[in-house]
């Protein structure tokens, strides 16, 4: 062993990321439930470092609304734990669906207004394993994806060998019109795209794309990863805050952001949620969710949509942050959603501040790299949520305009 | 909406799987913690069933040993929800890596006897992401895969464009050699295989196929799936007990079956390790697992290790099973590992047998019916574990003998 020319090709790809400035170390990062987003900074393994047990305020978590350290969600996590046991114990098919996992699909599939739900183990695995099983269910599909469409979904159209797949210019609608026109009349389409597009955090006109797939007779997929729970009424997400849930034949969604637990799920018509459900091999032949997390997630969803006081409450620290960012004069994105992107646009600089942050202030930010963004757009990616208190805010900004030497008298603001 | 093709074809790719026999209803079983493996029949969400709140003895759970509802496990779940709430947050590089990952992730590496080991959220994901990363790295990679090897394992072959893959017949060590040696002698190549295959319950010959690697210049890719936790010193799997886990260049795993949790993992040198953890999407762009999952799966892989009373009980109670299945004439597959296939032969009959076990007797076993097992073969899968009690399977072997029309004096065994 080591003599297989795969180990010398791994050292010198790992060499060559690391010569592009984008070789990932993992910060190990142990959240705090009680004081999020405080976290505490956590011992590698291999090296006990200086900084540990150190406090760390992150500012790049996922969990949008801190619904995973929310006491309800918590006690429903440990109550499913006491009682049914640590994970499920088999496939859906075999022993693991549990009245919790029928129970969560329904509740999925009234929120986003759809007749059925799906679960998978992820949402990288419910885009990956739907849009395989849809686009290769008859000959000839071809699949209209944005060019700015997750990797998850590009996955699963990839996979799907039969089909085709055209890529229009992201969110550009005459490019997809010019694409679905030029397209074989008959020829079975999906337009795949999603609501809010996480790096960049702008937002799809849902609307006027469903509209294109009514008048060229396609089926719409829509990504909702990073809008359910934070837009909408009940927080379903960006299709129904637009008044066109109804319009869209797939809505995907995570259970890992906005309702801050594990997870993934589509929702649909009974039909096709039944065939995915009946044939998608990601879904099939795999350990079904622990019933802890399927009861956490149940907790969180009822939550979300009965109380809206954490995405107003969302909203408004993202609106007081950026407010606070101009008047610093830190060079940040203006977007229509609620991330808020700092360009650096260098892989080397992207990485050195946030290492700067975490060690000189006790801050993280990921640095968002190749193959995450393009080069040269490298950013970081933050995410204030609803309890970034003003102090927090403060101390990031000032950090922020140190590092990235910003002057007192600049007050510009970046596209 | 409706009008797409599509969902005609949904309808009637459902009513050809309902002809065949094969639809799958999922049955909701609410695992009883304290009583293992002792379930509650659940209720559905459309219709509130008659057999609600009824006790039913499952022997079909992936859960081989009962890890997943002993105490030490579920504590170290519940505590760290306690510390760190519900979910991850992020993904590995987005503030979703806690000390707790890192941890298991060297704990993983250490049983295997490998320098480092990489978390997935799910075994599924682990084959698919792993075997799908490394056949895209070089060109002209081959593929060597077993003929029943695993979906998961075939969706990462079949997802790696540039690869080719060559079947071998199921554990035909004759036949991969005469493969072998027909392949270009310059190209890098791969044996994909699994110690304990899942269905049948037969065992590869993991030292004389890696002895074949070594003469042929390939890396091997071991699926120690329903091995881990149950065979050889410290649970460690067929190829440690094998005393050939040395040889084997990667291994992967399962945190879900005999270690009763939750996810994957791969173990390996640590270059590919990192290789993996830096290019392989399926793990980059997925939320990482949370942090109870992790701490539950610490707590049951260093138990199992410490502790191999449950692996002892487990083939004692699956001799005794076998035993009594043998004194009532109950045919069965004889399998040299923990399996017990009652092989039915059809879909209809076995789908029937298994709704039988579960309404007039309070059994639960699934069918297993195409596309898991070729058609013609159809089974129940039974897997008897250390909890199953005297009593219990006198209940299961009358019940069989019963449904599958077993006169007294047959005593026969099927191959």
């Amino acid at each position: 062993m080591g003599g297989h020319p795969f180990y010398r090709f791994c050292r010198s790809a790992l060499e060559d990321i690391r010569k592009q400035g984008r070789y990932r170390q993992f910060t190990p990062l142990a959240r705090q439930a009680d004081r999020f987003p405080v976290y505490e900074q956590g011992g590698d393994v291999q090296a006990v470092a200086a900084a540990d047990g150190r406090e760390v305020v992150v500012w790049s978590a996922n969990d949008y609304l801190g619904m995973g350290v929310e006491p309800a969600v918590v006690e429903a996590a440990i109550a499913a734990i006491r009682e049914h046991g640590a994970g499920a114990g088999g496939t859906r098919n075999i022993a693991g669906t549990s009245p919790l996992h029928a129970a969560l699909e329904a509740e999925l599939a009234d929120l986003h207004g759809k007749e059925a739900g799906l679960l998978f183990v992820s949402g990288y695995v419910s885009n990956q394993a739907s849009l395989q099983a849809i686009l290769t269910s008859m000959p000839g599909w071809i699949c209209f994806s944005d060019r700015q469409n997750h990797a998850s979904m590009i996955a699963g159209i990839k996979g799907a060998r039969g089909a085709s797949c055209v890529i229009f210019e992201h969110n550009d609608l005459a490019d997809l019109e010019a694409k679905l026109a030029a397209a074989p009349k008959d020829a079975p389409k999906l337009i795949a795209f999603e609501s809010v597009y996480s790096m960049d955090g702008d937002i799809a006109d849902i609307a006027a794309t469903c509209a294109l797939a009514r008048k060229y007779g396609a089926m719409t997929y829509l990504d909702e990863v990073h809008a359910v729970g934070l837009y909408g009424p009940e927080g379903a997400g960006v299709a129904r805050r637009d008044g066109v849930a109804d319009q869209v034949d797939i809505i995907e969604g995570t259970l890992a952001k906005g309702f801050g637990v594990h997870g993934g799920y589509v929702t649909g018509s009974a039909e096709l949620i039944d065939y995915l459900r009946s044939v998608a091999s990601g879904f099939i032949f795999t350990t079904a969710l622990p019933p802890s997390v399927v009861a956490a997630a149940l907790a969180s969803v009822r939550l979300v949509r009965r109380e809206s006081w954490r995405r107003e409450r969302l909203f408004a620290r993202v609106a007081a942050f950026r407010g606070r960012l101009r008047a610093a004069g830190v060079p940040f994105m203006e977007t229509p959603s609620h991330i808020v992107p700092i360009p650096v646009g260098d892989a080397d600089r992207c990485t050195e501040i946030s290492r700067r942050l975490l060690s000189e202030y006790g801050l993280y930010a990921t640095p968002i790299n190749y193959p995450t963004v393009p080069r040269g757009t490298e950013r970081l990616r933050l995410t204030p949520g609803p309890f970034h208190t003003d102090a927090m805010m403060d101390d990031m900004v000032a950090a922020l305009a140190r590092l990235l030497g910003v002057s007192a008298d600049r007050h510009t603001e970046a596209a």
